[in-house]
């Protein structure tokens, strides 16, 4: 069957009848809202993503069912940004008509499996035939205790700077994917199939860990960039301390040129924060319970200082890009 | 300047500086999540629509301000629809490369302009180069107390049915734009700069008024069919009771087969509700502060009658044809 079989109506009682109930979800799919419920005192955090077709995903790389997981991480990752929890989703699908109604199929239970993982409900979305790419269009609501929403303007000078997991993986699996490579290396997943760091978020909310939190989507400079932007403030990073995967290392061995994709390397989604220096014992406590690394990388310096690289030589030296610019050069 | 030139963090940073303030945006644009607080024992109404260039629009026809404004009016409806307040937008754009700024300054004019005349404010999205058609993305967060939330089940036999304004001119106004007239008639007006009734929507609610409600998106069949599925029950609709416009009457008097745009034409945005009997006196003293004139339509009937329309001629007959369907025909 395909979707023109189907229609809109029937694709969307089919979306119904797989989404999940969920707490506070007073009506979810098949009105003209979703009507929703927040715990009390908590604020709504909100957030929304577009994915295209060949701007931000190739179909040549990633099955349909993957896809659907990154459409949902990429998107709650920000809720983890802010040390949230996320709570509902909505999903705007451009179709071109010509789509299996099996791999449609495939990307919802993706879609719903990642929306499980994080304790998300899917209640509503658009559908509707796209005359080009397929489009993608995620948005999340997650809430969080008023006190503890974490910003990008709270980094102050003397902060240590944090990341969670590895740096530049993502970029490194998009590399091997653009030269032909299609194993299934650690690499090319972290790109396929992202995780959000949603519980590092809220333990670091929770326990009022982070004065200032981003997750990585355009790259480490870029992204910490908006923090000191944000905060008023300047960073000093040492380069030996940013944490590689060994998969990263050894292809840092073959090239070392790739040393970029660790500083400028885009959607590796894992959480960059910073910390004041009273809360880092606390910070060591909590870091055996996270199920993901984390590393401290540099200090948040005065403003007048910028960014800075304390190399491996022992030289300072001022980075030399940036992130992600979606006008200025070519992904996926 | 093009977008090339500005890059995406400076368009981005133009919109945050357009978008205006408002009440419970604790954060706008400028981190990973807006963080927003809803008045105390309201419900969260959410709902997103996409605009897909020469799917939901030619930009042909319109010109960029008034696309702006209908990205919102569509997306706001569907808050109006439940009888809420629209406070929250966010706006997704797949922008081809070669847009001129000139153009997007346009778009985002209409699109901020729209969103005041709703009371709701501009306060995330997400940006980035579509490689295919212009895309918009808009999602919509409203609120509305606890008990006022109007859905689409709650119609039972013998309410009335009423609708908002005039049927059909949008899809006249289509017609004469696909037929090549570029005249700025009230039907392609209707068709490309039309009105949410968040007021009424509002006033119903507040007052109790409505057993159930709907905006008229898909046409008038569809989108009442939506509400007897929903509520389980049938219609009988009086033909010669559908509101209609004085250029829609002069179009029909040349061609009486345009009747079918009154039953079936999408896009008017009016509002669809039914109303209890007893509920239709306080509903006559309303209807004068109305911005919007309300037309008794017909009557909502048992289930084993169906949907029933009775003619001109006294006659009653089942309608042919339904409302819109994204995969089945064409629009725009």
């Amino acid at each position: 069957m395909n979707l023109a079989e189907l229609g809109e109506f029937g694709f969307i009682e089919r979306v119904r009848q797989a989404a999940p109930a969920g707490p506070g979800i007073q009506l979810g799919i098949g009105d003209d809202c979703a009507v929703l419920e927040l715990p009390p005192g908590h604020l709504l955090l909100t957030s929304k993503d577009l994915l295209i077709e060949d701007v931000h995903f190739r179909l040549s790389w990633t099955d349909w069912h993957t896809l659907g997981r990154k459409s949902v991480a990429v998107n709650v990752s920000d809720v983890a940004a802010m040390g949230g929890t996320p709570r509902h989703l909505f999903l705007g699908l451009g179709i071109p008509v010509d789509t299996a109604m099996a791999d449609l199929d495939h990307f919802l239970a993706g879609f719903l499996e990642a929306a499980g993982e994080y304790g998300a409900y899917l209640v509503g979305g658009d559908t509707c035939r796209s005359p080009g790419p397929l489009l993608i269009s995620v948005t999340v609501e997650g809430s969080s205790p008023k006190a503890e929403v974490v910003r990008r303007d709270g980094a102050r000078p003397d902060d240590a700077i944090y990341v969670s997991g590895t740096l530049g993986d993502s970029a490194l699996g998009l590399r091997q994917l653009l030269a032909g490579q299609r194993a299934d290396t650690f690499p090319v997943r972290r790109h396929l199939d992202p995780r959000a760091q949603v519980s590092l978020g809220r333990t670091l909310a929770a326990r009022g860990l982070a004065s200032a939190m981003i997750d990585l989507s355009d790259g480490l400079l870029g992204d910490l960039g908006h923090i000191l932007a944000a905060s008023g403030v300047g960073a000093r990073l040492v380069e030996e301390h940013l944490p590689l995967s060994p998969d990263f290392r050894e292809a840092l061995v073959v090239d070392p040129k790739l040393a970029d994709l660790a500083w400028a390397g885009g959607e590796d989604y894992e959480l960059l924060f910073t910390v004041p220096p009273e809360k880092e014992p606390l910070l060591a406590e909590q870091a055996g319970a996270c199920e993901v690394g984390l590393t401290r990388i540099g200090t948040i310096t005065g403003a007048e200082e910028g960014m800075q690289i304390l190399d491996c030589r022992g030289r300072l030296r001022r980075p030399a890009g940036r992130g992600f610019n979606h006008f200025r050069s070519g992904a996926a």
